[in-house]
């Protein structure tokens, strides 16, 4: 056996995409499992559980010094600044001035890590970790420290004192690392500081990667949370025969921030009936006893093991009767901050909330405090764990997996490295046949369906779609002639386009859907996420806190780029007069809008072929949250596919065939639009325009990307000066109907030449009984508005301005009471074309 | 027995609260449950529960009846805009243009309401019905019609054969009613357009409610969300002493848009175990045969009201052992689309997804279609359910319990009838002493606590904190003096201030805390939601939606205005530097200014006192979002009571003692702030530029109330433009500085005079990594950047400002490094106050 895994196999710093080793591991699992020889395969990994339940006393002597050097560096992060391996007595100048972190967690989830590694040092299995109690940073950060990946992606954090001391004195600090495990800790897809997202994170990860398994610890706070206990459910998605194994990991240690939690105090049968009604098989462990617990939680993880490998070795050798497995889950009962001090002052701290964060404050010149301190980190007998340079002892390195299979350096969780493009078809093979604009409506969606279907096709391990519930319904339905929903729970006959076999992921949880293509994504494989615009809130806060880890990211060369997130707004605000104001709702354009231009791309393509062109590019794209927002209804197509792909290229140009500008001098009003229910609209105003008031100039400008809106300088896709002044001019008011809010554009317009200017015409909240505004979902006669607001707000006046404005009038007065009678929109709303355009 | 009951008690345009009428109620109860007299009243209610578990064949027909009625006039709805009695064979001109709807659910929805209303008119028990599946919106528009209430709320649609028509008619129309349960839904609280709160709806309000029950019916697809699933724990909170109950019906049809749902697959014995995981004792039912299932429903229902009546009637009565109750919950299995057509052109409908919405499409010319659905309207037997006037008959009018005690017409679901308002205490008592700005650091946070300790005092059945197990953290502890945090699980020696009869409401879900709030809201009481910053994004889809409730209440008459919804966010991006990213999200003050004016409300105060006297305002306000945002830490105080009572008064004024502006003219720069972290770096900065370069004429302008920016065109607190002019003139560069992203500002000021000279620093997203920015949550020496910012943006520069800049850039180096090696901020910007200051 070689001691050597910690420190010689960089991951740091790949040039391109690099390939897991898998035909190594391969071998290795073969030499249990041996191929085609299952009799034999059942019996080594029988063999293999049985080892692994029973520890050797050497196991365990490596097992408890690796997590007692891991408890010292733990602590050691949160106290000190100086005097790292207590060579000389502990004084108020070793203290660091503001103490910050959380130990109440970490030695849970340190010895959590210590068992895993032997696991994947003695079977060669490929796992990850995800720490749900996110604010255990120090234990993880300490776990890659003492592996050696971490002075392998930072070597200015060596494995020495001085590494050490700056290991300590960066956490937590001015220009260090946060509290959390985050991007910066190698090995972490997660981070736990918004709670809810370990057990997505975990499934996404495994989706189509059959030798993963992620091991998902759930913190007992975490466990209160809405989104953790709606993905428990995971496993009613998970099909062993290609898809990897999340073993969860419930951890009541039985407190959160200020008091107990509601699992830990529930009687332990409730428990277990709650997490066996989820599917999963349980099997606990708890004390505080040492070496006891290192002896039974061994035992707990192989037991665990051995089931999730049993359930693995019979789908994938034909053993499978397809129902869903009974997959394990462990339930870990420790005392929060165990190995801390029992009391502090007198008063109970371990195994109490109290223990959530610093146990013992005010150290710097309260000498009992201090005291305590040191012989606290005494307790782990640092001498016996760090040689005299300061490095980890070789029974500590001895835990520690080799290379890739350290959990802190596994390429599963830099997913950039195990990234490969997508296999993509032509896009333009897609398009919707577009002789003159306006003539025909489509579906534009549906095109977007097919494309995705082939891209399934093309892409059998490394694409996915995710979806509540709305393929159908979001006209995405073609991927369903290439592959079905997938469901391990129980199909009829009466099902369609539904099976263990199948990889479109449809659960009505946006939480669950974003998470596991997150998962997905930073596992190095493509997706896309789509949904109800409105209900894009509900997971909003996930969106948000996925594009602050892509931003972090972009900072660390180490970190390999990996596919965007690509969500997909449907079913708009615009088209749901009849659902009310609920599913109303443009508002994730804002929350993607707060992102940094590193990250945030929002597109409003108006017609199918800009969808395509769109969507080609985003999934192309790596490290970027794509947000792109289209209806599903039937709309009217202006674009023909070179159109299509100029106009995206640009991201925003004038359409010249919609307005009267000639271009030989400035319009005199600019009708801008960003949205495809609102360019309808744009284009139709302009259309009245030009046949009732034709000497009035008027310009038609489009904006697919609104990342050209900002200055260049505030977003990478900002148009440059000279074009904004080419599209909206310097001084000619624009009306511009917006998709979303209006702020957004004035926010985005914001230090362009006379902003002022832009008056937005936007998504107003409004009651469903009352239609004060100019724009509005119930009434999608805004074209008569968009006449009114050209004539008032343009430079010069032609004659007929103001007839034209009374006839708008009357026009919405019809229409106001031709819906009220005939339950939908008057004809030339509802089937308005141009389907008399000839090119001019 | 009267029948009257539909029809002659109006709830509606109630002039100022209404008070319940309790003690009729109460006697009514009492008959059956006898105060003092346990033994007694046990045996009465034992006799009560048989009765309605074995209703009489008058009672069958009776349910029967009106359940008919109510299937018949959901279809009408969704079909029909003419010819609403079937007096004439049905004709295409009969059927609308756009069938629009929701069937699936409905048929259960409305067997459900009919067997609760029974219960009530046989108990005189008070209720509300919670609709999880709230696009079943015909069922209970049908339902309130059947009882008279939508007539007297809506007069227009009356009890005959006009009023029926209208009532098919408005349904997902233009200028109608939209297709969900919502704000025009008579006997609502719950828009269950965005699924996964029926529950947290529910819980919040049977709090502090003791004779409410709430009939909550989670829908099988609802019951896959996060916040669903996280919320069945509610009754972990519930105690059955002060509080009502919440009977969930767990309603399985199998199915949700175009799929089988996860719980209606799985193994009845597993959805047992996880619901009794949940702590609830499970009574199923199930069939679709009929009557049959109208008497084993009946039993269902009195065996489930019998144990909630025997676990408060216990409590109430000192019997409680303290232990958490276990309390009932039924599954209830009926096929989707019941009673409906069971095929469709071959094909099984009738229990399958395609039962959805609207099972036979394509009517209008699909002569087969029409007749089928004449035949399943004729099912229902119109002509034995409506009379020659169209009203319904004395048979299904027998079902409705009378008056308030209907649930269409409870007040409990027009809470502001039942509002009382807060007996408050003077906020002037919590003051922080502020003899001079900036001198002393105080938590403010702090003394709302204990305003709010003393609310709890005054108001102990109508104030509630709801807090993410963060209430200490967030420096509001002083409320643990008079109450603990509610708890129904186990609690143990070790533990502090949490007991079963606690009214402090802590659970580690956002989710469930702002639902909770909703719901004791729209009933009626007051609270607040405080939680971290970042967090309050995870629950943003919830204030979004509780904002547009509210905005489209304020259209409805008979809607009498409830509590404002509070929500304090503490533990700021500005102080979350050790945290890390996932911490610093000042986001939902993006989200809340989408909402309209009629319900926005964003507070920014900078200190103790302004904080008091904001939220003292906002505890009198109703029926709007007030965000309250500051941080928790000790900061500078700026103003005495007096002064922040006037600058609130006004929300935004000059703090001319900050500045150099004398008033006698234009001042050279105009430096604003909003935001409590913000302004103190924007005092430093002046105060810099006062002794460093004191010829230059600064104004410090401080913004508490941020919608007093926009124009009052935009929002009613928007300021006027004179009063705009005369705190940032109108030519004069604007820097900026605010606590959230920069864009907020940005699209406020849009249409303000010359609106590009506002430089706006902000918070930007930014990797732990790097510094780039101006302003940062990583450097708290931001006012170096504000005095740079301020000399580059100034209308005229005295000598010695290039000196300055030097200096400032040196500060900020000196800065950068000090942070490093000393792990804090230096000194003078540590520790900086204005303890030197002397009034001018």
């Amino acid at each position: 056996m070689s001691h050597s895994g910690a420190g010689n196999v960089p991951i740091g710093r790949a040039e391109g995409p690099c390939q897991m080793d898998r035909p190594r591991r391969k071998v290795k699992i073969e030499k249990a499992f041996g191929e085609g020889k299952i009799v034999t395969a059942v019996l080594d990994h029988e063999d293999l559980v049985r080892k692994l339940a029973q520890p050797d006393d050497s196991e365990v002597a490596s097992l408890d010094a690796w997590w007692r050097a891991n408890n010292y560096l733990t602590i050691g992060q949160i106290y000190l600044q100086g005097n790292p391996l207590l060579r000389e007595p502990l004084r108020n100048e070793h203290i660091k001035p503001r103490l910050l972190g959380h130990w109440g967690t970490s030695p849970g989830l340190s010895f959590i890590y210590a068992h895993v590694s032997r696991l994947i040092k003695t079977t060669g299995q490929q796992a990850i970790y995800l720490a749900g109690p996110g604010h255990g940073g120090p234990a993880l950060v300490a776990a890659g420290y003492l592996e050696g990946t971490y002075s392998e992606v930072y070597p200015n954090v060596g494995l020495d004192e001085a590494g050490m001391l700056r290991l300590f004195r960066q956490f937590s600090s001015p220009g260090g690392i946060p509290s959390h495990v985050s991007v910066t800790t190698p090995g972490s897809i997660h981070e736990g500081g918004e709670l809810g997202y370990v057990l997505v994170h975990a499934f996404g990860a495994v989706m189509d990667n059959p030798d993963l398994l992620s091991i998902a610890v759930v913190g007992d706070g975490e466990a209160e949370t809405g989104p953790l206990e709606g993905s428990w459910k995971g496993i009613s998605f998970i099909n062993p025969e290609h898809d990897g194994a999340v073993l969860p990991i419930l951890h009541l240690n039985g407190a959160k921030i200020a008091g107990p939690t509601v699992l830990s105090r529930k009687d332990p049968e409730e428990v277990r009936k709650l997490l066996e009604g989820h599917g999963y098989e349980i099997i606990e462990v708890g004390g505080d006893d040492v070496p006891g617990m290192h002896y039974r939680f061994a035992a707990a993880l192989a037991e665990a093991w051995g089931k999730i490998r049993a359930i693995q070795t019979a789908a994938r050798s034909g053993q499978w009767d397809g129902t869903r497995p009974q997959w394990p889950l462990i339930v870990l009962r420790t005392p929060k901050g165990w190995t801390g001090p029992e009391k502090i002052d007198g008063i109970t701290v371990t195994g109490t909330w109290r223990s959530h964060q610093v146990p013992l404050s005010g150290v710097k010149g309260n000498s009992d405090h201090l005291t305590e301190l040191e012989n606290w980190l005494r307790s782990y007998r640092p001498e016996e764990l760090f040689d005299a340079t300061g490095a980890p002892v070789e029974l500590v390195r001895a835990l520690a997996p080799e290379g890739d299979l350290r959990m802190s350096a596994s390429p599963h969780a830099n997913g950039g490295l195990l990234t490969r493009d997508l296999d993509l078809p032509d896009f333009r093979g897609y398009a919707v046949e577009v002789k003159r604009p306006a003539q025909g409506r489509a579906e534009s969606t549906r095109r977007l369906g097919e494309f995705m279907r082939d891209i399934y096709t093309r892409n059998p391990d490394r694409f996915r779609l995710f979806c509540p519930d709305e393929t159908n319904s979001n006209r995405l339905g073609a991927v369903f002639e290439v592959s079905d929903r997938a469901f391990m729970e129980t199909v009829t006959g009466e099902d369609v386009k539904i099976s263990r076999s199948g990889r479109v992921m449809e659960v009505l949880s946006e939480h669950n859907c974003h998470g596991w293509l997150e998962g997905y994504n930073l596992t190095g494989r493509h997706g896309m996420f789509a949904t109800y615009e409105a209900f894009a809130m509900v997971s909003a806060s996930q969106t948000i806190q996925h594009g602050k880890w892509l931003q972090e990211a972009s900072h660390l060369p180490w970190r390999a780029k990996v596919p965007s997130l690509n969500i997909l707004l449907t079913s708009t605000a615009w088209r749901n007069d009849h659902n009310g104001f609920s599913h109303q709702g443009p508002g994730l354009i804002q929350n993607v809008l707060t992102q940094r231009g590193d990250v945030a791309r929002v597109y409003l393509p108006p017609d199918a072929n800009t969808l395509l062109s769109v969507a080609d590019h985003c999934f192309r794209s790596r490290s970027y949250i794509n947000l792109i927002v289209i209806d599903k209804q039937p709309q009217l197509q202006w674009l023909d596919m070179d159109q299509a792909i100029e106009h995206c290229t640009k991201g925003a140009g004038i359409w010249e065939w919609a307005g009267t500008d000639d271009g030989s001098s400035d319009p005199d009003i600019v009708l801008a639009c960003a949205g495809d229910v609102v360019t309808m609209e744009t284009v139709a105003a302009a259309r009245i325009l030009m046949e009732k008031l034709p000497q009035l100039k008027v310009r038609v400008v489009n904006v697919v990307d609104l990342m050209t809106l900002p200055r260049p300088k505030d977003h990478p896709h900002g148009m440059s000066e000279t074009m904004f002044r080419e599209l909206f001019t310097d001084h000619v008011d624009v009306v511009f109907s917006f998709h979303g809010y209006p702020g957004a554009i004035h926010q985005l317009v914001h230090g362009r030449p006379d902003a002022d200017r832009f008056r937005v015409r936007g998504f107003i909240e409004q009651g469903t009984t009352t239609t004060p505004f100019d724009m509005t979902v119930r009434n999608r006669a805004s074209r008569y508005h968009l006449v009114m607001d050209a004539i008032n707000n343009a430079k010069r006046l032609p004659s007929g301005a103001s007839e034209l404005k009374a006839w708008c009038e009357a026009q919405l007065a019809r229409h106001e009471t031709y819906v009220v009678e005939h339950l939908e929109d008057m004809p030339e709303v509802r089937d308005w074309s141009l389907e008399d355009w000839a090119e001019r």
